[in-house]
């Protein structure tokens, strides 16, 4: 049963996720002569870099999603469906959904990247993964119900479990998630749970290559090796994670770690809808396409952002899986649908890498720019501007720079909450 | 196996409940002489009163709710414990809970008082509730899905029941929610759902008595009344529900509604914790207490708030269940523990009326004070001011304002976001 759209004469670009990619390509295609189909399974754009600050209580979910519809107040063209997609029929041109199919003119696959347990199942079962608001949130509410759990025990041993957290994966993720919950334990943790001694309460990040923030500049993963070690962050490089079973994290010839809390944040994977020939697909799951962005053998498809793989010249393993590709590829890919339907050429996609950044706590960060790099106080200062910038939403901007700026005077988040809608059969 | 919480010489007052009353008492009570232990099934305090607010989309949950251990950050003797109370023993003096038992010196039940279905299981089923702010981010969920599954049907009677809403109960809850929703109909939905007709969609507020807010006076009632009528919600006044089974309302000896939301507001009952004599449970699942708010035969035992029930003879069926009685129940009963301790007669409670008020929708209240009424917009004023002076946390203040004053000047709630913490087994 066809997905309830109505039929018009405009030529249907149907968009599968409204992350970075999905979500720009969107707005800047909807005042051109196309009928757009948003597909999510959410109805709310989520803005990924800030999940960490989610799990660690300093910002609320609401802060960091911005609900689809508001976007597109009024806008005639662009239909948002909240649906799971089933699988893709690239010959007759239709695509399978919770909603039921819809036809296309073109496909756009923006469905991005979910974590990647590289197949071991402990991990995936008992580790924590942190790709999503629902996730950032599970985080959140697991890790306070730990802390009022060791509070009503007696038994050692568990209550150190309880305490320790594990983070597997130095990327700015796995590094800025632990920056926050060291800055907890140091500013928050004590005041609240007089009665626990926090001396007890380990972080550890674990990271498989040799330096963090690996896809950084060696400078910059040296800096934050140094902010994390300070804050008493126990960083173990060069180390691998093996399994976890719920309770005890043993690594490849090495010690093992006691944890009840192990933070997934070690790699991705393209979230690949079904249906997608094998020959199209690359390591790590992603969808290779051409300079234009476009599926082999099917020219009306279209693959944007982290899911997309191109071989450049320049970027011989593909673009590396940052916001700033899929906002640039989706910008190209919108004037390039306008081109197509105009019977004019394709412009090929040229990445302009404007640079990254990673925030180890108050006052401390890394930037890398191109031909400059920086850390310290004036790059976190640049990477609270550049976040705050990028937020979809005035009220979201100022709600997240009041809360930054308390937190900031306070040295507190106020977020400490353990709230779930109530579960109810409906 | 008794819960762990430290031995100490003072004496220990155990609160069931952190809501107005128990987190009132706790807070007057602990820079005096005693080991306080606080429990909740929450690791957070609520503020009811805008529970209407977080369904509607307008506040964030933690907008009005508050980590109790940030109130008593630092604090060395008060003990919060986050468990649900299963069984009070008065004869041993202890209470069992699902961390384990504990005994206690003073033991105060200010559990507060749920939803009332009155038996009626299709009700309890299939209502939604909303005396918790997980019931109201279930509500606000489950009414942006609704939208959601509309936009995606073509039966117009499925279409229809999905947009209508069926309000149970006038009270304040019930009449502030229906004008909540009134103003997401009129100004947020139909840009938010260009493919949707709002016309269908009805608000119909049934409520058994002859007047909307029946606890206030009667220019109260009929100026809610005529607030409401202005804004399209259809009002059944003398009417009385009978069953419902998710898709339709049966009303006694009247029409019957279609509806897929029935919000359920239309009585509370006392939350009693087992093992309390029968003898001493009253109408509403209340327990009678003397006027210092002591049970019979067990003086050690007290309660405050909704779930207490005192007949005076300015109130012979028991005070009002509002957050004011609470309040002041709270703050004799610390002042009356310390004349306990200290070998002092106690005080008994009087009720001193402040007046009561609920609003309906931008620049419209009605404020009912001892001996003055009024309505309109500096019934709204007040409305506003008295619910952001009693919100516990000056942040939270600060928040609540500025989304209030975002929402007037746009016209807009923007936090219609279903989110869910992932579900997963912990």
């Amino acid at each position: 049963m066809p997905v309830n759209i109505p039929e018009t004469s405009q030529p249907r670009v149907l968009i599968i996720g409204a992350g970075f990619a999905g979500l720009r390509l969107a707005r800047k295609l909807y005042k051109h002569d196309f009928q757009i189909v948003l597909i999510d399974r959410n109805n709310y754009h989520q803005f990924q870099p800030l999940f960490y600050q989610v799990a660690t209580s300093g910002l609320e979910p609401s802060s960091i999603s911005f609900p689809l519809r508001k976007v597109f107040q009024k806008v005639k063209n662009v239909f948002i469906r909240v649906a799971e997609v089933k699988k893709i029929n690239p010959q007759e041109k239709i695509i399978e959904t919770s909603l039921g199919t819809a036809w296309y003119d073109y496909l756009v696959i923006a469905s991005g990247a979910t974590t990647n347990f590289f197949g071991v199942d402990s991990f995936e079962k008992n580790g924590i993964p942190m790709k999503s608001t629902s996730e950032a949130l599970f985080l959140r509410n697991k890790l306070l119900e730990n802390f009022e759990t060791a509070v009503t025990l007696r038994d050692p041993d568990e209550i150190d479990r309880l305490l320790s957290i594990v983070v597997v994966g130095g990327g700015p993720t796995g590094v800025e998630v632990c920056g926050a919950l060291a800055e907890m334990k140091k500013f928050v943790l004590p005041k609240d749970y007089p009665d626990l001694d926090f001396n007890l309460m380990t972080i550890t990040l674990v990271e498989a290559n040799e330096q963090l923030l690996h896809g950084m500049s060696r400078e910059a993963g040296v800096k934050a090796l140094e902010y994390l070690t300070s804050l008493g962050v126990k960083v173990k490089l060069n180390h691998k994670v093996k399994s976890y079973d719920g309770k005890e994290i043993e690594l490849e010839d090495q010690e093992n770690f006691q944890t009840r809390t192990l933070i997934w944040a070690a790699g991705v994977k393209g979230q690949m809808p079904d249906g997608i020939s094998a020959d199209n697909i690359v390591a790590g799951n992603r969808l290779k396409v051409d300079e234009f962005n476009r599926l082999e053998d099917f020219p009306e498809i279209f693959a944007i952002g982290d899911i997309a793989y191109t071989e450049t010249k320049d970027y011989p393993k593909g673009h590396p899986q940052v916001a700033q590709v899929a906002l640039q590829q989706a910008a190209l890919l919108a004037k390039n649908l306008i081109n197509i339907k105009n019977g004019n050429n394709l412009v090929p996609f040229q990445y302009r890498d404007k640079g990254s950044m990673a925030t180890v706590g108050r006052n401390r960060a890394v930037v890398d720019l191109p031909g400059f790099k920086f850390s310290g106080f004036p790059a976190w200062l640049v990477w609270m501007f550049v976040h705050l910038m990028s937020i979809v939403g005035v009220k979201n901007r100022l709600v997240i720079f009041i809360n930054w700026l308390w937190n900031y005077m306070t040295y507190d988040q106020s977020l400490r909450l353990i709230i779930r809608p109530k579960s109810k059969n409906t």
